[in-house]
């Protein structure tokens, strides 16, 4: 077991469950004298929740207060592991016992059932549900403001819905300013509204959607990523797979490069203003498992929300028989929305983790006085 | 730094060059009392040249002789760590000063220059050759000899060069009997055919090819995968990332999930012969991070080979201007076929790690008399 | 950085500082299924404070209430993370700013000012301060709760105070069941009371005593500890010497071996009602950083607690200049009586993680129903 | 499993068995751009050996040749793991089987066989064997000759063999130069004579010896070790308990602190010179885990070689009953001689760690032209 913590010097580790509580973060390894307060962090967890149109996720909109344990003292992370929680509050509970043995398909209820031996806390999901992604967004909070003193930026956004694919060329400018403007995190406004009658369409039906979310990371200096094993897309594949959801991952041109012949894939290396640089970027920042200086483009393919109305197969666990399942309760008819924060901060908190280790960001940020 | 090892209970550690005097692997963690010599580890390394047609591979086709250094005592693994090694013999690196300036498209020549200020061993690519994957399939090697113990199977092939793709619905036999058959790895003979005639295609034109492998592992027991971090998936993604050139990776129906509707994409459990299953299996036989008991099934997406015979853009490093490149020398026009078996072992480790970690294989396969 | 955790199975990660809002502790990778509640945490956190005689540690005797935020459900273990807490409460730390430039000796003042750049959190000593033992205690009471299904019995007593040592010869019996009777932790009541006395005369004059903690542990079966560098020797060296003052360690006959001759050493084995044992165990129950099966035997030494009365000499740090500090406030002229149940909590941390590594404890206690 | 790597920035794996082909070190995470070559790793192995006086020891006194087969590249680290070896040759273990079943009293025989099921290799003491200190004595002429650019400077030596104990106050010049200069390693020249005396007559008295080796480092800077668990004290405790025999360590005053009162056991700070120092060192360099800038004084106690020709008590394994066993074979009166290359060498490369962890050695030495 032991396998909720992530990363080798900024160290994230991620606690609490869905109807517990409360769900935290806790960050070792973050420099000391980093200013950090609960504002940053509450910033980057209100993105999780769509308010411009909140039929398009679950009912669960009130809002989450992150707060800050240890770790920062006087406005500036002070060297000391840096916990930070946000209490639940909607935790009505009550009715997890009846379906205790009916597992819903696509979920993890029968494979946390299988390893758990059925102590695994059930209610809501537990250590398996969306929710969970709240810890991941306050570490990425922190990740993020780390970055930015130097000038590193992650910026994620929803490519597809379904069948609704913005085809668009979206400027840097225009996804980082934009892409939490529509309520599908689609900086395509005109795509956006298309996604999101889909979605309220699709939950009509009883039915649900996936999508794909493309992340940017500019200014990333080239020579971060520890090869072998330890790679840049390695590292930042291993931690979007704890975003929920997510079935695939892809760097640059990713699956396309496999139809391309090698004249067609090969970024051409080319100075411009003094600098080495690429005249394309299917690469997608990154070669040999290390930056090269050109932005990194990851995308992620999300399945849709296994939880839906429509009747569905499934089986009893202890009486090894097949049943069926109407999932009812709160459900989101399409997770992505919420998956772009957390694809953010996963990224933000994989690089964080490898600026440090590549040694550029040192263990003090400035000394005091 | 410090990326070369990888795993927490079987944990291997990869080190050696291109050109230098060896290429190696040590594990840590293999249980003791495993039947093990070098006639395992030779079968593997014997896949990776494709000896039906060399022409299809660089001219690099000497036999490599797998030598096992430690952990190996009266014919089974002694508890202590595990290493083999290769001999490099072809090493003929008269000529990387006159190119070092000059980093090749697409490679890790000039990511590794700037990583390692300069000292990095460029004779062949050096620690980011292909021919690093000898360790890793060394390493496989011993993971499967483990994993076969316990009737587990990993089985990989190739499903696409280029544009051709395999689009028979192979069943699980003719894969693992009929994968290595053919040069290109794909058990699909007709096709397999195609493949060849556009790789040598490709080769006279200068040019290389891509293509997509896919990895299937039978009998995984349910349960195994550590949440959060270091879900199943999260990990197998993290090793195949260590396979050059591979750019995406996807599970189950992967990128294709993204546009279905829930009840297309869910998975219905069902009760065959008394055991859990699931009446489809788009997700892989991953549910949560963690193993459902059904196959487990990767796609991954490698690129073209980045050397080509045909002139290309780059920059001289030393006077920062523009400049162009023909790669001289051996260099495959596809390494797909070579990447099936690195496919297989960096799956392979991961899971005899966690199968380890999740409690399946204890540490002691059976004590002696 | 990132020190804040330690285990690889039973993973303990500590935070929180001295003044500030809590002190906590997660544990990542206890099985499931094991019985835990805030109770049994609260017994050993109950321990730190000597009430029969406050007068000998520090003013601050205010009960520390334990709270369990995580990984706890329905009264067993779930299989996540546990995080537990304790709030602070008598954190009046309106004066460290005067004596932020004047490092007390033999205190981490200095050296923490260094590390962290300045931004440490110097109330009460932050993260340096005794009462971080609340954390490793918290932990040590899941650790021990877990061994003791498996009738592993961790005790530890004060063995000497300054020059005042109990030389009976102490029953395992007498230590589990006297050693916290006496508010110093001795079990030898006719010394323990010498040694009251002797603190608290070092106290009228302004001074500080230490002391040495003898720790045993019995039925750890043979086969635990993790060659070469994760011996059990070394393991819980390292992990005994987060306990505050501890400045040296030796495992049985210790430093005197190091006069001995071999036939003197050497424990001689024996069988005793069909196991393997030795007439002696001047080993300590290690072997090759292996467990033998005997007893554990652990030395801890413990300096004087650094703050005393008395004027002393140090530096003013802004100025560069020699200075004099009398350190006021609220310390415990012996911390042996406190470090007594943080030395019971590192070693059954300690070895709550290398059982489970070494196979002897599953990753669910027992599956539900 | 999986104990045999060591650190987290300058990571060391030790493998190879006594009597097998080779023992071999790997260490990643060395940064880019030292100079190394066989040479320096050749210096240090030949300390091993007390050529003066090859009675002293055990009649294995044939030389050991370093190679470096991985991660040196023209002369200089290449930021590859590098890998060195040497050959076993002296490895007649024909009698291995005879005595399998009698472990000899305070060995490793009986614990290891219980942890790996029979299936170790039992010969020349497999991995338990002193010899596997070469590995560590490699990893440590690499760390040196980092530390040796920072000018930190680690030495040990002698204290103390069996009662005879050097009183004298002895210089750091005089360490430095003098340490290798008497066959049991104590730059006392009087008192090495006592000590080689006393190991001649236990030899002839089929009798052994143990001692105390002391081990200073200069010119660590302040601010090194990273609390709570991996402190410097902490790490360098576990590092050296995986010298052969050691049974106790100690830093600074040690254990006679305990005894001690506040007062006089406190460091009083002082500047010298502009630089904060103490007017002793009682702290042994090191408060709160980090380092203080004052000279690190380490002491470890090692226990008299349990090889010893008199007969003894023992068991019959299979058999389970008592039995009597006359250890034959080339054996050490006194392993502290070898010890001490191997104390130095376990101290350099947690300090190595520790520098680059903490930020004071960066990733590329200094880039090339």
């Amino acid at each position: 077991m032991a396998g909720n913590s992530i990363g080798k010097e900024f160290v994230f580790t991620s606690f609490g469950e869905s109807h517990g509580k409360l769900v935290g973060a806790i960050v070792d390894g973050c420099p000391a004298g980093l200013p950090f307060s609960e504002v940053d962090v509450q910033a980057d967890l209100d993105r999780r929740i769509p308010l411009q149109k909140p039929e398009l996720v679950s009912g669960r909109v009130e809002k989450d207060f992150a707060q800050i344990q240890a770790g920062v003292f006087d406005g500036f992370t002070s060297g000391a592991p840096i916990c930070m929680t946000v209490e639940n509050k909607e935790t009505n509970s009550s009715d997890y016992e009846a379906i205790r043995d009916l597992p819903r398909p696509a979920h993890a209820d029968y494979t946390s059932r299988v390893k758990y031996g059925g102590f695994n806390d059930p209610r809501g999901g537990g250590r398996f549900s969306g929710r969970i992604t709240v810890a991941t967004i306050m570490a990425g909070a922190l990740a993020k403001k780390l970055l930015s003193q130097f000038d590193v930026d992650v910026m994620a956004y929803t490519r597809s819905i379904g069948k609704i694919r913005t085809e668009k060329q979206l400027g840097f400018d225009q996804i980082r300013n934009s892409r939490y403007e529509s309520a599908v995190r689609c900086p395509d406004i005109a795509c956006a509204e298309k996604m999101e009658d889909d979605i309220l369409e699709a939950r009509k039906k009883g039915e649900s959607l996936g999508g794909t979310v493309e992340c940017i990371v500019l200014n990333v200096p080239a020579g971060i990523g520890e090869p072998l094993f330890d790679s840049l897309d390695g590292d930042l594949a291993k931690a979007l797979f704890t975003v929920p959801a997510v079935k695939g991952i892809e760097f640059g041109g990713g699956f396309s490069l496999a139809e391309m012949q090698g004249s067609e894939a090969n970024d051409a290396f080319q100075i411009q203003k003094g600098k080495v640089t690429t005249a394309t970027n299917l690469s997608g920042g990154i070669l040999g498992g290390i930056s090269s200086g050109m932005p990194i483009i990851i995308r992620v393919a999300i399945k849709p929300t296994p939880s839906i109305a429509k009747e569905q197969h499934t089986v009893n666990l202890s009486k090894l028989e097949n049943a069926k399942i109407k999932v009812s309760g709160r459900h989101d008819p399409c997770v992505v929305p919420k998956a772009v924060p957390a694809v953010e901060a996963a990224v933000a908190v994989t690089l964080a983790d490898h600026m440090i280790r590549a040694g550029f960001i040192s263990k003090i940020i400035k000394r005091k006085e």
